[in-house]
């Protein structure tokens, strides 16, 4: 039998053993250790199944014994389709003890802890430490009585990770038993039908853990974040403020810059021509599989049916032959934020693969080749800006391959950033150079100041939401989401802590009031503050909620901080705290920001050159890929030898398994080119390709990619 | 036969007569006045032709020799098919005078101006006053000499309105031709075929008139001033940034507003299952028949129909359901830009009705009535505030009547515009209030602080890009666009002026940037200034370029005005002018802009009372309608009564007639009814509805409407 003495022992948490009468019936246990000043807690555990639920899989939940901790709550709270109250023999081969004494340190006597999904009542981690937490202590003559913060200490410390789940009270409505108004909350309460409370669950924690099922804990910080909800049409989501937020401040950022260089916005129709689409071959050969196409309107049937636009090129073009005549019209540099579709039938996945998604697109041109170029780069390094500066996020500018530039275009420019938990690469954003493909085809002409008429040269380049995704998976850990300073709708969090049983109304009413004071002071600075000074949520509550949204730094303020004149900043990303005094505290925290806003790229940057390895053969290059890194290697720039590296570095053999062309890439792709090659680069006729022997042209990074 | 000199008596301005040898022949007559210090003009009378010219009509060029203002260009300006040059009859008939002796003074002399379009070439104008310009005088003998600004003046006193524009040289490409370059230009525009000439000239004036043709009007502005283009989809337009920067003016307004008020931005989908879409049946109703439907994507065929929203109620309220569990939820209240589209297969009006438009649309939810009464007023106000405020447009704000509320909500807001001209108003903004009738729908239910479950109070309200529309059609006049100062992208152009023939390069250059530097200056306190430094236009091409565009003030920089440390303000709504010091040029503008916005403002509001009467009965409803007024009358209220008084205003009898429903309406309908009442309002119980004799209401506003 396990001893709990021992398990207690082995990590080592403020507690007490209470020895009391034998007891047997809850109810008598329960009135017993409220005498103690301490709540019942209960711990229950089911065998959950559900389709995405391999081999034997549990659910054990600590709760308050008056939360509604139920099968089909809990099943719903670990992402189960049911559960079932284990029975002795399993709690014997997981516990080593009965049923009925499982406590929630035995959780850390569990062997194969995957198997285990922990979920931990949130009313019970909200208990201030001035009342502990009770639970039979596997005997009936004792009970362990243990504060929340402890609770939550020991399984921190037994390596056991655990998600926080909003449980309704038993028998009542959960979205009013998190809030019992006076005394009238238990009466009308009994009143409502039970069968209500498992329909309205609010997971306020993470379940997944990101290094285990990268994909669901994905999905998880975007719904749990209320950054992102799924909508009823497969590939379409609906973006939530916590996350178009993030979308502004990059418009705003990247707006104002192209405005400041020259660049105008416009809007053009959304609906393209059939014939304007077909126009240029290779572009449209590059999306017309993807192309949404309105044929009917109201009952009617279209004359000619009508594509929502894929990307601008052959919206626009037209016009801009109309509208250019000589050199003095030029440059034009028009730029559109809008909606754009590829109906795309592989693998949706929010912000980085979506069928309708939102971006800007500019469509330039200039008289020169010269101008082209320069705005190509000018661009690009805005993009970057855009991933380094704002979120945070490593990218590696560069050309791309012949393969992978955009279809019509002369050449391609990228900034690729990395997704450390897949080892896979991303396309950031893209600044390509038309060349005059696009002008030859819809004549765009002017005649120089020589007199001569010449086809314009044009630049196209867009950056999408997609930078939202690749920002919460670069920087979001088991907590959930991290957001960078620059970009966070609320930068700091102002919490009041410290209110016990013996605090007044009228000192909880004055250190709202402080609460809110300094989050006013800071807004006058330019801050993004907020205080939360909700009386329904503990102040536990809240840090697990402001972590789970990411925001960036934890103010706590009690009276002992307001004696000293100071609060206790906590940040997000790495978990430090230190004191800070309320004199001295925009500076501070302007400071502060500056500090996290590097900290968080350094670190991705660390992480990112840590899983980029330089090669200059073949061998070890799968083993690369396979050890989740990317490769840079020097590299011939043939078409056909990218095409044999894709085949020669496929994951598997197995031609059953699904490929996808364009994403979860089985074989390696070139990435780009990097603008910035190895130090000792390609010696030209020396230096040969690493793939087949060929003259290498460049060091070129490679991946797989999505 | 017509007396040059009394037309020139008629509307005195400087000129000369210059009395010489008799001349046959054109070169002889060119060389000859060349020695006069004066550049050889021409006087062309087409007759042109075209679908939408009734009746005869001409077009009357005066025009350099070297302009090419050959039948298909003249034609194509004057917005013809194909034009002829007049035979004798036709100048005897309209000039009194021999077909080659016509010259722009006997314009003056024509009867019927409507029959006469005249063009003047812009190069023509832009000839400093120390040149003059010289017509064949109506003898062989003479010539009369006149400066640019006098002919200008001329045609002005006599009435005789004239558009510009922007002629090819004779035998050269247009494009080119505007800035010849150095010696090489006419050589090698001797290569260049001549048949390009007519296919890229640029109209840079109006040649319709607002009061006789408001469509053509509004059309030319709307292109010409580059705000807007056709597009190959009817009912798609291309917003041009001279425009879209007024909805982003708009946009920044409105949105800093809502924000602060508590609003969220967010992005749903712009795709609506039809599962969805049909949910609320009244709602739909209203829409199902403009729809537009995607049915493929590349060359599948999709299993279920997909929607493109029309707006975004059914969107929307499905997630609200799901997100909104309890009064703490609420108020929600969320906002999106976005794009939408509804398929009318009627009157396509660039920003008034388009099959895309884009907008904003508020979608909110609340625990009671009183709060979401509270915020239909709320954004209504801000609404007026962008009409009145930014656009410097009067508007009514009042409440919809039950035929005119929207489809499936409760009540309805507006604030109703008007367009004097034509005498219509126009819906300019709405602000529902939707009740529960659509939470019913979409079950959104909260358990409110007295523990019951009740279905949650909602509003939607939207702004559209008609509002560009209704501000260019309510200040535009004969020169082209009016520009509020609030939302003019360019607030004040600095023009140098003053550049004559002993103007050294020095001097211009000086002069220019000066003319930069004032710019400058006005740019760091705030202000949208811009110099107008091109070395290729003369001043007074500039002044009607930038007077077309509508930028409220042009500054006239001079030697003259430097060595007075002033600049001369031209203001573009009145046309008045005045000398402004450099040392107060700042804080001056901006008293001179808030003077503009509310002088602008204060004279669209005295038109619009001017147009709206107030009637007790019957009586001369209809005339007013006629007259191109709205009506204020005391209204019963009912349903019934609106469709009578429909049908009994309705302009013509004539059954063949085109009927539709939707705009321009031929019968009066209820616009609002007003919240500000007359002073002496409806006396309950006594004063009688004016159509039919029921009890009235409220005073009603009613018109014929957009």
């Amino acid at each position: 039998m396990a001893d709990i003495n021992s398990l207690l022992a082995a990590h080592p948490v403020d507690h007490k053993l209470s020895k009391h009468d034998a007891v047997q019936d809850l109810p008598t246990w329960i009135s017993l250790v409220t005498n103690l000043n301490a709540l019942a807690a209960k711990t229950v555990v089911y065998k959950v199944k559900g389709a995405s639920i391999k081999g034997d899989h549990y659910a054990a939940v600590v709760a308050l014994i008056s939360s509604d901790a139920s099968s089909s709550v809990v099943a719903k709270a670990a992402g189960a389709k049911e559960g079932r109250v284990i029975g002795e023999d399993v709690a014997t081969k997981l516990f080593n003890t009965a049923r009925k004494d499982v406590t929630p340190f035995h959780f850390a006597s569990v062997t194969d802890k995957s198997a285990l999904t922990v979920i931990v009542d949130s009313r019970l981690l909200e208990i201030a430490d001035d009342k502990s937490i009770a639970f039979r202590g596997c005997a009936d003559d004792q009970s362990v009585l243990i504060a929340a913060s402890q609770l939550k200490a020991f399984l921190e410390k037994a390596g056991v990770s655990f998600s926080i789940v909003e449980f309704g009270l038993v028998g009542e409505k959960p979205a009013a038993a998190a809030k019992p108004v006076k005394g009238e909350a238990s009466k009308k309460a009994e009143k409502k039908p039970a069968a209500d409370s498992d329909t309205k669950e609010v997971l306020i924690g993470l379940t997944a853990k990101r290094d285990e099922d990268f994909s669901a804990w994905y999905q998880q910080v975007l719904t749990r974040t209320e950054m992102m909800d799924y909508y009823d049409i497969s590939g379409c989501y609906i973006i939530r403020p916590w996350a178009y937020k993030i979308w502004k401040s990059i418009q705003r950022f990247f707006g104002d810059a192209i405005e400041e260089s020259g660049v105008e916005d416009c809007y053009f129709p959304m609906f393209v021509s059939e014939k304007s689409l077909n126009r240029e071959k290779d572009h449209i050969e590059g999306f017309s599989p993807e192309v949404a196409w309105v044929t009917k309107a109201g009952q009617s049937d279209l004359a000619e049916p009508i594509a929502v636009r894929p990307t601008s090129e052959t919206v626009m073009y037209p016009y801009y032959a109309s509208w250019i005549r000589s050199h003095r019209d030029l440059p034009l540099r028009l730029n559109q934020w809008c909606n754009v579709v590829r109906w795309e039938f592989k693998h949706p996945q929010p912000f980085l693969r979506t069928r309708e998604f939102l971006w800007q697109e500019g469509h330039t041109a200039f008289a020169t080749k010269e101008e082209a170029d320069a705005e190509v780069l000018e661009i690009l390094d805005l993009y970057r800006r855009v991933y380094e500066e704002l979120l945070a996020v490593p990218v590696v500018p560069g050309k791309k391959s012949e393969k992978e530039k955009f279809a019509g275009g002369l050449y391609t420019t990228t900034v690729e950033g990395f997704i450390p938990t897949t080892g896979r690469a991303i396309q950031g954003g893209t600044s390509h150079c038309l060349g005059q493909n696009f002008s030859k085809m819809f004549d765009i002409l002017i005649e120089n100041e020589a007199k001569e008429r010449v086809n314009v040269w044009q630049n196209s380049w867009g950056l999408t939401t997609r930078t939202i995704g690749v920002m919460v998976m670069v920087h979001g850990d088991d907590k959930g989401l991290v957001l960078p300073p620059r970009v966070a709708s609320i930068q700091a969090v102002v919490i009041p802590v410290g209110i016990t049983a013996k605090t007044t109304p009228e000192e909880r009413k004055n250190l709202e009031e402080k609460a809110n004071e300094l989050a006013k002071t800071l807004n006058k600075s330019g801050i993004r503050a907020k205080a939360d000074s909700r009386d329904n949520y503990t102040p536990g509550w809240k840090y697990n909620h402001w972590e789970l949204k990411g925001v960036p730094v934890r103010l706590e303020l009690g009276p002992k901080d307001i004696a000293n004149n100071s609060t206790r900043a906590v940040i997000r990303h790495d978990g430090s705290s230190r004191n800070i005094s309320l004199d001295t505290i925009t500076s501070d925290l302007a400071t502060l920001f500056t500090d996290i806003q590097a900290a968080m790229f350094a670190k991705a940057k660390k992480q990112r050159d840590a899983q980029t390895v330089q090669l200059e053969s073949w061998d070890g290059f799968v083993d690369a890929l396979n050890k989740k890194c990317l490769v840079l290697a020097p590299w011939c720039e043939r078409v056909e030898c990218e095409d044999q590296v894709k085949d020669n570095s496929a994951r598997s053999e197995n031609p059953d398994e699904e490929f996808d062309e364009k994403a979860p890439s089985m074989g390696a792709k070139t990435l780009c080119i990097p603008f910035v090659q190895p130090k000792n680069g390609v010696k030209p006729g020396v230096t040969k390709c690493f793939a087949c022997e060929e003259k290498a042209k460049s060091y070129t990074l490679w991946g797989r990619s999505y």
